[in-house]
């Protein structure tokens, strides 16, 4: 069994991420991670006629992009998005005549299909599978919230969908190339969170519960990584995050979430910081894997957090469930 | 590599279905496979407050019954609905504590948890795996067509969605239980069908590459199987497919399709047949899973459909994309 203690996988063959491209909109350009971003689009309808359509042709930019840096071509494509029925992923895939494997995780797709992705390759039933994974703020906010016509306010724990799309390609072991050591699929925690604009604190337990899995399964420490990236806590859920593993005798000093990371809460306006399933997705295929790469890092824990709720759900009163994926990545 | 021509799968180890569970609403008792249904529920609220906790009670319900059945421990959960956000499955898989990796194919689903379940299993990443799928009919009228209230005429060549959840529960190869022996994932189809209510019409030419890729690769023909049967492509979609494949020179004499067995047309009147996540899981996991345990059943191929659209996609104008994965399970 490659299987440890309550769900540690790990990856015999150390499948590589060979190629890796993040597109993003204009406000994410502005960002603090604006110079590694090289591909953007100022005009965020992509020339799409819908704010769905255009979630889509980010998808197929950083499909397109990733494939056009790899000299393998994927054989196996897994992806998913916020939308309902997660149409960005699936219209996007329709160029593509690929293998499709749909997913939903929420804001934790892209580790999600990243996960299943390395072992499809691992196992052997892929020579290069492609992860996948979008959202856009004006798709976004008028599916989950309010069209944007309507100018509502925003309160301040809220967060700011990112627009952009990250696309990541797995394929055996290569030198040169960051691989995928250990992957970690999450369980669904609810602690009673109501509160629709407070996405971080539904996620924030369920990273917590993940993360602390993953060090009393592997007998690993915090130390023992260069850091450990959460998908878009943003700070109201990256303080509860760092407060439940200290009540649990961790102290994560090497902690940065993907939403804090992108945006500048000082002047960019983005409440508590940035989410989307784009949001982890740009920053790791952005920022992270080309610094893997260049073995400025060198040990990464990457675990992207999903709020499980729907709007239909949530006007019911229920609660909203979070989930969280890891994986551990090396550097070169 | 285990991986054959456009993407079968062949799985070394052969996985076993060893434990399965169909939960299904009234009206699904009442139909042509009723005394195959052992569980049943005659008041389709299930006792909940919404039909959309309805429908993850029948999940709750058939990873219950699935479980029960099995001396094993699941120790992954992987699933999926049709409901915005997948909360069917992400709500019911709070109570089970294990890891989750939602999956969204729409009616496909119950075909693609099943081969990632048995890629886990036959990969060694995991010692049991559950594939848990639902639909209900309550929740998917109100959400891709007409609240229920509203009384709307539906047109003949709209399908019936099934009330109904299957779980089955994969594990490494045992004597006396089927076996998952190739999987393959399909590609997105889209022949340009833009109507929300011939769903079957959207998902035939899904079906059908996916069934002749798989001949192809495979270099078996339709003769080869006891049956190929297709989730939920009903009496237009079936037609289209035999047209399809017969002009592609496949005399599919041995197709069934679970959307035209679970319901009876002449007396039911549930249009063109059954469909939904819920109508291929549960005639899986309550008809066909036991008849390939008993050996009535030899070796099959189960080819789950899924029409990949939302509602405000088609409300865009845009055409309706369809995917088909399939397994070849088994009998013992």
């Amino acid at each position: 069994m490659n299987r440890q203690g309550a769900g540690v996988l790990r990856l015999k063959s150390r499948p590589s991420v060979v190629a890796w491209h993040a597109h993003v909109g204009r406000k994410e350009k502005q960002g603090p991670l604006g110079s590694w971003f090289r591909y953007y689009s100022e005009d965020t309808t992509l020339g799409e006629s819908s704010w769905e359509l255009a979630e889509s042709r980010l998808q197929q930019l950083a499909f397109e992009g990733a494939t056009a840096a790899c000299t393998l071509q994927p054989d196996t494509l897994l992806g998913g998005d916020l939308q309902n029925q997660c149409t960005a992923g699936a219209y996007a895939a329709r160029r593509t005549a690929l293998p499709y494997v749909g997913l939903y995780g929420a804001c934790s797709t892209m580790a999600e299909s990243l996960a299943l992705a390395s072992l499809l390759v691992d196992g052997g039933y892929s020579g290069c599978a492609a992860a996948v994974t979008s959202s856009h703020f004006c798709s976004a906010e008028r599916q989950f919230r309010f069209p944007l016509e309507y100018g509502s306010q925003r309160p301040p724990q809220s967060q700011w969908t990112v627009t952009g799309a990250g696309c990541a390609l797995v394929a055996p072991h290569r030198e040169g190339r960051p691989y995928v050591e250990q992957v970690m699929f999450g369980r669904i925690i609810d602690l009673g969170i109501t509160d629709i604009n407070n996405m971080g604190a539904a996620m924030a337990p369920a990273a917590a519960d993940t993360i602390m899995n993953f060090f009393k399964d592997t007998g690993s420490s915090p130390g023992d990584y260069d850091a450990v990236y959460t998908g878009d806590l943003g700070e109201i859920g990256s303080r509860l995050l760092l407060r439940l593993l200290e009540r649990a005798g961790y102290n994560l000093t090497n902690h940065q979430d993907c939403g804090l990371m992108i945006y500048d809460r000082a002047t960019q306006r983005v409440g508590s910081g940035g989410s989307g399933c784009g949001c982890s997705a740009s920053v790791l295929c952005g920022h992270l894997l080309p610094r893997l790469c260049s073995g400025e890092l060198g040990n990464i824990l990457f675990v992207a957090t999903g709020a499980l709720m729907s709007t239909t759900l949530f006007q019911q009163g229920e609660s909203i469930p979070g989930v969280a994926h890891l994986l551990n990545i090396r550097g070169c």
